[in-house]
C-alpha cells in the first residue's frame, strides 16, 4: 500500500506536481485499501510529496483509520472551503481526470491564483503496471471468464436469444465465485455482430449459418476479466472463414509483438497491416486494445497514436475485429500480460474457428 | 422537445450565456430524445442561444437525425480541437456539472482566453419541473413500487437473509414491466438499518423482534422511483413505537408543508422541528430529500440549506429517519408531485407502523 504511494509521488515529482486530487474511488482504494462509492458527493485524497496526504470524507461515508489527516464534513458544509484550506495556491495543483466541474470551477473560482493541470497520469501509470497481488487476482479472473465462455459455448443452441445466452453467463459468473460483470455481457448474433454497442437482444433469435460473437468479463476481488469469441451456428461459410482468419492472424500477430520496450503503436500496426493490408481496414477504425484492471478501461491504450512502451507487469487486451453493416462481425479478443521478456496469455480457451449449436 | 430546449434556452439569457456544454447523458436525451452511454468518452451537445447547436459525436455511438449540427470524431482525432472550433473564445461558455477533468482541463489550455463557469443549472432546473408526459411516467413508476413493496412486505419471514428480499424485489421489478432498478435496492434488518448506506448481505438472517428497512426504487421508461418503508418483524418495541411515530410525524408534518411557493429549507425545517424537539437531532443530519427525475439523485433537494422554492411538476422524496447505532433505524420515504395548489403523493402504500413476517 504504502509502496503504491511512494511510485505516485515519485511520478508526481517527475511531472513536477507537489499536490494532487485523487478522486476516482478505485485509484483511492488502490492507494489506501479504503473502498467507497460517495455517488455525486465529494471524496477525494490529496496526495502531497511531503507526505502530508489529507483525506476528504463526508459523514455518510463509513470510512476509518486511513492512516492520512482526515477533514470530515456534512452535505451542508462549504465543501470546497475546506479543501482549499489544504491546498497550495502557490504551487500547481494535479487534478483526476475523473474530478467533474461541480467540485473542479468552484475550486478555481475560490483559488483564482492556482494553477491545474491533468494529473491522474500519476496515479493512472502506476496502476498500468501490476503488482504480484494484483497480477494473481487477475489471472484467477480471467480462469473464471475461460471457465464460463466454454460453458456459455456448450449452452448456445438455435432457437435462443441474445439476451437468454447473456443471462446463462452472468448467472454463471457468480456460480463461479465472481462479485459480478466488468461489463455488461454482450451477445450479438449475425448482423447485430457488427454493431460494437449492440445490447443483447430478448427478439433477437439464433438461426442456423448464423455468427455468435460473445464479450465477456466478469470481477474477482475488485479486479477485471474481459474476452471476445466469436463462434458459428452449426456452419460456417467460406467467406465467414476467410474473415475470421484475417482476424486470427491479426491478433497472433499483434500479440508475437508484445514485449518491454515494444511501442503500442507498433504493436497496433502488427494487426492493422493484415486487416489493412486484405482490404478490410474501413470495417475496423478502433483500437487494438485497452488497458485493464480495477475498471475494464483503464488508462492505457493499445493504438496507432499511442507511442508509449510496454512494460513488465502492464495488463491489456488484444481485439482487433472486422465488422461488416448488415452482414456479421469477428472479434478475437484476451488478456496480455507483458512479462520481463515478452508475454504471458490470461485467456486459454482455443480461438480457432469453432462451430456450436 | 424542441420546448425543453426554449426553456434551456431561456434560463441561459437569465443566466448571461449565450453557450453551454451539456455532456450528462440525461440532459442530452432529455433536450434531443437521442440516448447513448459514451463511457469514458467526449459526448456533448453545445447549446447556443443563437439556435446553432452543436452535438459532438463519436463514431463508436449509433446516433442519427439528431437534427442539429453533428461533428463527428474517432478515438484518434483531436477532438478537443474541434470542440474548440466551435466556441467563442470572447464569450463565457457554461459547462455541465458532471463533465470530467479529462475534457474541461484540455479544453480550458486549449483557449486561454475562455471563461468557465459551472452552467448546469439551465438544464436542471428545467429538468427539476416536470412536464405531463414524464409525470405521466413517474406516477407510474411509483405504482409499480408500491406494488413490488407490499408483496416484498407479505414475502418476508424470519430466517431470511436481506440479501434474499433485496433479489426478491428486484425480480418483482421486471416481472412487473420495470427495465430495473433506480438504485441498489437496501434491505437493512435491526441494527443495519442504522448505517444508511448497509449493503444486503447474505449473512444477515432477520430474527423476531428486528426491524426491516426496505428502501427500494425502479425504473419506468427511464424514469425513477424511490420509497422506503421501515417494517418490524413479529413485533414492535414500545421505544421503537415512539420513534417510528417521531419520523411519521416530520414526514407527515414536512408533506403538509408543500406548496407553490414553499421554501425547502422551511419544509426541512417542519420535519426537523419534530425530530430535533425530541432530541434526536444528532441521529438524523441529512437533508430531509431530494429530487428526482432519470436518475434517483437529480439536482435539488430539501435541505435547511436550500432557500429556493418549490414550483408545480418538482417531484422529490420526503425521508426523514431516525439511525440509532448499534441498535436500529427507521426512515419513511414518499416521492411527492407539486401541484398548483399544493402537492400530490406518488406513493400510496400505508405507512403506520406495520407488523410483518
Amino acid at each position: 500500500m504504502s509502496t503504491r504511494l511512494e511510485r505516485v509521488i515519485e511520478k508526481m515529482k517527475a511531472a513536477g506536481l507537489t499536490q494532487l486530487i485523487v478522486s476516482d474511488p478505485m485509484s483511492i482504494r488502490y492507494l489506501t485499501g479504503i473502498w467507497t462509492d460517495p455517488y455525486e458527493r465529494l471524496y477525494a485524497l490529496l496526495v502531497r510529496t511531503d507526505g502530508k496526504h489529507v483525506f476528504f470524507l463526508n459523514h455518510l461515508f463509513y470510512v476509518s483509520n486511513t492512516g492520512v489527516e482526515e477533514v470530515w464534513f456534512s452535505d451542508m458544509d462549504d465543501q470546497i472551503g475546506l479543501m482549499a484550506e489544504k491546498i497550495d495556491e502557490s504551487q500547481v495543483l494535479g487534478i483526476d481526470k475523473v474530478w467533474p466541474a461541480r467540485f473542479l470551477i468552484p475550486l478555481m473560482e475560490r483559488m483564482p491564483g492556482l494553477k491545474v493541470v491533468l494529473g491522474s497520469d500519476c496515479v493512472d501509470d502506476c496502476r498500468a503496471v501490476k503488482d504480484a497481488e494484483e497480477i494473481a487476482i487477475m489471472k484467477k479472473a480471467s480462469e473464471i471468464n475461460d471457465l464460463v465462455i466454454q460453458k456459455a459455448a456448450e449452452f448456445v443452441k438455435p432457437g435462443m436469444t441474445e439476451k437468454q445466452v447473456a443471462e446463462f453467463i452472468d448467472a454463471e459468473y457468480l456460480k463461479a465465485g465472481a462479485s459480478g460483470n466488468s461489463f455488461p455481457t454482450i451477445v450479438s448474433f449475425g448482423a447485430n455482430a457488427a454493431d460494437q454497442h449492440h445490447e443483447p437482444s430478448d427478439t433477437a433469435v439464433l438461426h442456423e449459418g448464423e455468427c455468435v460473437l460473445i464479450d465477456m468479463g466478469c470481477v474477482w476481488k475488485g479486479y477485471c476479466s474481459d474476452m471476445t469469441r466469436t463462434f458459428y451456428c452449426k456452419s460456417q461459410s467460406e467467406e465467414e472463414k476467410v474473415i475470421y482468419d484475417l482476424v486470427y492472424e491479426a491478433q497472433e500477430n499483434a500479440i508475437a509483438a508484445i514485449k518491454p520496450g515494444a511501442r503500442f503503436c507498433d504493436i497496433d500496426a502488427e494487426a492493422r497491416k493484415v486487416i489493412n493490408g486484405a482490404g478490410y481496414g474501413e470495417y475496423w477504425k478502433i483500437r487494438l486494445g485497452h488497458f485493464i484492471g480495477q475498471t475494464d478501461h483503464e488508462k492505457g491504450d493499445v493504438s496507432p497514436t499511442n507511442s508509449a512502451t510496454a512494460e513488465p507487469g502492464m495488463i491489456f487486451s488484444i481485439e482487433p475485429g472486422i465488422y461488416l453493416p448488415g452482414k456479421y462481425g469477428v472479434r478475437i479478443e484476451d488478456l496480455v500480460l507483458v512479462t520481463e521478456d515478452g508475454y504471458e496469455l490470461l485467456n486459454h480457451v482455443d480461438k480457432h474457428a469453432r462451430v456450436i449449436g
